[in-house]
């Protein structure tokens, strides 16, 4: 098929079909989104971790050890949930980034490979954060790519949709 | 209306329909993740409830009562506020996954009960944390329904999606 | 075009393109759920500022001077991520309920007139928060606006998909 027919099928087919299966880009936005829908979900599960390997709780409720008391300042803990909280600045608000991004038909290359990237970036930042603190700057780099990645997203939606401000 | 026959048709129909009106399980969806937001803004009208209750404010431009200083460890807010925090990591990610989940044209029966169970299972956690403290597990359980059930959208949707990793 | 037709026409189209670039309420959705992706990211930024501004590091890893300690309670980081935390409470519930809002055909002018006010008191809410600390209720009123907004899109919501409970 010729580059200008396939461009122009693409067109015709584009907005009916977008944020369906037939779509391959948001098949792939799919995938890495519950990839990092896991991911996230899994800082819960290392705080919880945490918090019974060195027994700190922060209710009265969750006392399961005897002669101990609600403690916040854990260092092992209070590591996890910060990685869990910046997690939640920048992934969630990404989820809906990438989603309307794909709504706007991008180009399909260009759009699958960011959503690799970004969510790779993510689990690297999880690793060198919460897992096995490295020295800076590799965490400031992975924060920094999906960071990077949502502006650009930004960038092509607001460009789109401008003229309904 | 023979099973195979439904079935051919749902197949027909679902890519083209799935985020629409038209698809009962997308308006399970949207009925359930409206109960789900409201109960998630309540909260922040409850933090700021028990902040004039026991007069704990956290900015000095918020000192609404005089005599009082800026104070951030009380512990009837603080409860409230985890009980926010646990609410935004997990409601959250579980907002765009099951969305993406209806977006797979999943079997209406489950995925229309898991939606009910997952809202009043969180429904049940904020009562229990928050609102009337309660022994554990009861918290753990409520915690973990949603946990699971996003867990199993999020292998649902990998499944169907793993080729376009 | 009469009234009647258009809103006949209206009804026709709207299930299947809702949610694509062909429906304006949905281009105005995008825009300015853009702009408050983009607010919210630049906290992360704004907070790094401050630490750095402020030399207050919560991390050993991050320790760029020398002669200084992980420390948390520095005024002025603490706000900023205060700001950060209740943008994430409020923006990212509003953003999955206005674009099922969205998928409920509303009235367009409505609509977009919603998304353009809520984004505007954010970014209001963001000024007297974080950057420019004012004596209230400025805060109070611009984290009502959105609040309400909210809750508004949720009653249409739920009215609209209650036989779906």
């Amino acid at each position: 098929m010729s580059n200008t027919s396939a461009h122009t099928m693409h067109d015709k087919l584009a907005n009916m079909e977008l944020l369906t299966l037939d779509n391959p880009v948001f098949c792939c936005y799919l995938f890495w989104a519950t990839v990092l829908v896991v991911k996230m979900l899994l800082m819960s599960l290392l705080t919880a971790l945490q918090r019974f390997r060195y027994k700190v709780f922060p209710n009265e409720e969750d006392l399961f050890f005897k002669n101990i008391e609600v403690q916040f300042d854990d260092p092992h803990v209070e590591r996890v949930r910060r990685a869990h909280r910046n997690d939640m600045e920048n992934i969630l608000p990404y989820f809906i980034m990438a989603l309307i991004y794909v709504s706007t038909n991008p180009n399909p290359l260009v759009a699958c490979n960011l959503f690799r990237v970004a969510a790779i970036a993510r689990i690297v930042h999880t690793l060198v954060y919460a897992l096995f603190p490295v020295p800076q700057p590799s965490r400031i780099l992975a924060f920094a790519t999906m960071l990077l990645i949502t502006f650009y997203m930004a960038a092509v939606v607001a460009l789109r949709t401008l003229r309904f401000i």
